[in-house]
């Protein structure tokens, strides 16, 4: 007996989860398309020397990697911007800027499990390339919540709490963390949550920071608001984009939405402006999305610089809190009507009939073998079909079916000859 | 520098691959809901040990297989089949029978390339399960030629060539092959294209056959058509369920698209009965689709007997075809309208604009920079959208925009306040 059971981490979709899945898909691309943002896809399978960085990030770590048959180093992809990069540099001679692109990833992380975190997960990206000013932000971030409107969310479910590195950056250097060590300080300090003080200490320490250097970054890190940060800043400039970026989304309506948070770090070292997550108010769950400016990403990569902002925003934490707050939708199969062949004399007619009702546009289920009429029905109401059509052995010597509508319960008699005209619905 | 090319045997798709992409996976779709078909999906990673056979299945030589950290043997799906096999046996006892349903998972393969084939590639797959008569072969090919009529394919471009394993198993059990090797010889017979005349019969002779069985056995798949098979087997009744499947098409007008072809083996050992291979009339390129009858595979992974029929229908080859013939469409961008804002002063409102046209429901792109007229012009015509605004100084000052019906080629200015009401939208 083989393990019946999906590779830990990972997940069947039954129809009912797919039909979720593909719910949550369309409204994605829904907002995606509704912002002139267009859909590309790489493979899932890439080089693993696109993921492996020096900053120590976490997810150079956890990769799925390994070598194929010809000693390559491959890897599943643990995000999908690195391939994106990939895919801007290959062609960036013949693409017209800015760029505006989405994809819908299946991305691989082999890590401990928890609420909200498995081993792979769907996770929609959403990018602008080549654009340098804040309109970059503001077109990524307005879909962003364009599209939580679309699954059922508002101001009162959740915020996008917003932050920005060079901020982060400026207050490294006035503590004069040398700037190679920058990214890699921030790496860590972006975990500081799961890590015991003693720990976070102790790394921190390994980078090169004396324990003043920790105890004032970590203060400087829960500063209540803009003010206080502003009053422990000597460089002010790096205030200003972000001050531009909630002024903007103030004034087209969207201010409640962006709550500036100078905790906001993100674990990737290569966010150099802007950093965002969505969460709910009290950010009960982990980040529902989270993304930032990453200017200096394709040049990493031997590229020229090219500005960058996006963001990922993953299937699991969204369905998770749907679900929680009952606001998934009660989906039912495609489906317009099922005919019923209840005995086998009459399988054949029920076959051609399907055959030629799909042929006439309808989405059409053939059910066949030995069932009680009343069972019949109960499944036709449990497919959510409006129509149930039987294949029934008088009717069938007059060349006849009967066409039951399920929504008013009633039924007749109905010529074969005509049946493919479907003047019988909406008015059987 | 990194390597730009994705990995070899494996694609990236850019917007315009994507398009046609999507557009075969709505086609595929489609023709699996007209039928009645629910969608499903596994995990692109799975337990190596679903891919193992006896029966020295190229497949099983062909995995993506690595270890993960905790020591599990994994793979990269190389078919779909074996992961639908583990979902219905993990939840036999709930689903209603027979299960009906599909899923467009992508496959990997390590093994040379040649045309029509890459090293992963995206696979519809049709599945009826529980179904023991021929109804489920109905159904299965039914879906597959109105899938192929969607794509614009008729009975001049494609045929299904179907046989069925109990013919080739009764001539075998004929020439005294025994049973528990018959599948290893029909999976080394079905490689007699690929292979040397020698090396064909040395493989075979490594099975116990004698060179007077194999020459025979090669006449047989020579055979011209039914009559000259049925002349040379002793066991008549294999014959009958075939007979019945041909005959059912012709009843519901299908018939033209099917041929007896007693040379399609199929190279999977798990086919049981009918098994069959969509090509062109001339098989000019490798099978666009293949399936049958596999009534055995969920008992050897330990389940119950459970009859299953369904296909693979691979995306590269039908896009060769299709490209080939000049059948694909020219897919442009979803948009409606693209606002241009050719001064950064203009950009503000321009951004606020499409914010306001989104939320009404349209498709909008912004553009913003600097930018002749003409080339902005060109620019939307190129998107194909039937609109484009402009943002001018002299217009904003009045409060308006220009509109600009691209199809008629006329333009007028249009208040801000009233724009989202979409009354300039057909009569600009």
């Amino acid at each position: 007996m083989i393990d019946l059971k999906p590779v830990k981490g990972t997940r069947d979709f039954y129809p009912p989860q797919l039909r979720l899945r593909n719910w949550l898909f369309s409204a994605w691309r829904k907002s995606a398309q509704q912002a002139g943002f267009e859909e590309y896809d790489s493979c899932i399978l890439e080089h693993e020397a696109l993921y492996i960085r020096k900053a120590g990030d976490e997810i150079s770590q956890q990769l799925y990697n390994f070598e194929d048959n010809s000693a390559r180093r491959l890897s599943l992809r643990p995000e999908m911007t690195p391939s994106l990069a990939r895919m801007i540099l290959q062609k960036q001679k013949t693409l017209s800027y800015p760029v505006r692109w989405f994809s819908i990833p299946q991305c691989f992380r082999y890590e401990r499990m928890t609420r909200g975190r498995k081993r792979e997960h769907y996770q929609w990206n959403l990018d602008v390339i080549g654009e340098p000013t804040i309109l970059a932000e503001l077109e990524i971030i307005s879909t962003l919540i364009r599209s939580l409107n679309e699954l059922g969310l508002d101001s009162q479910d959740f915020r996008i709490f917003i932050n920005d590195r060079r901020i982060l950056n400026a207050m490294l250097e006035q503590l004069n963390v040398p700037q190679n060590l920058q990214n890699s300080v921030l790496v860590i300090l972006d975990k500081r949550d799961k890590l015991s003080a003693d720990v976070l200490c102790s790394e921190l320490s390994n980078k090169g920071l004396s324990n003043i250097q920790t105890t004032k970054l970590i203060q400087f890190l829960e500063s209540p608001n803009f003010e206080a940060v502003a009053e422990q800043l000597e460089n002010q400039n790096v205030l200003n984009e972000l001050k531009s970026i909630l002024d903007q989304f103030q004034k087209i309506g969207l201010g409640t939405y962006l709550e500036f948070d100078i905790s906001i770090v993100r674990g990737l070292s290569y966010y150099t402006g802007t950093v965002f997550e969505v969460n709910t108010l009290n950010k009960s769950s982990r980040a529902i999305s989270g993304g930032g400016r990453y200017d200096s990403l394709l040049s990493a990569y031997g590229g020229p610089v090219i500005p960058a902002v996006g963001f990922g925003f993953g299937d699991v934490v969204i369905l998770e809190i749907l679900e929680e707050s009952k606001k998934l939708p009660d989906l039912k199969q495609v489906l317009d009507l099922v005919i019923f062949a209840l005995d086998s004399k009459q399988d054949e007619i029920a076959m051609r009939l399907a055959h030629q009702l799909r042929n006439a546009g309808l989405s059409v289920q053939a059910q066949f073998g030995p069932m009680k009429m009343q069972k019949a029905l109960q499944q036709a109401n449990n497919l959510g079909v409006a129509y149930a059509i039987f294949c029934l052995p008088d009717e069938l010597d007059r060349n006849e079916v009967v066409i039951r509508d399920l929504n008013n319960r009633e039924q007749k008699a109905h010529s074969l000859a005509n049946i493919t005209d479907l003047s019988w619905m909406g008015n059987a």
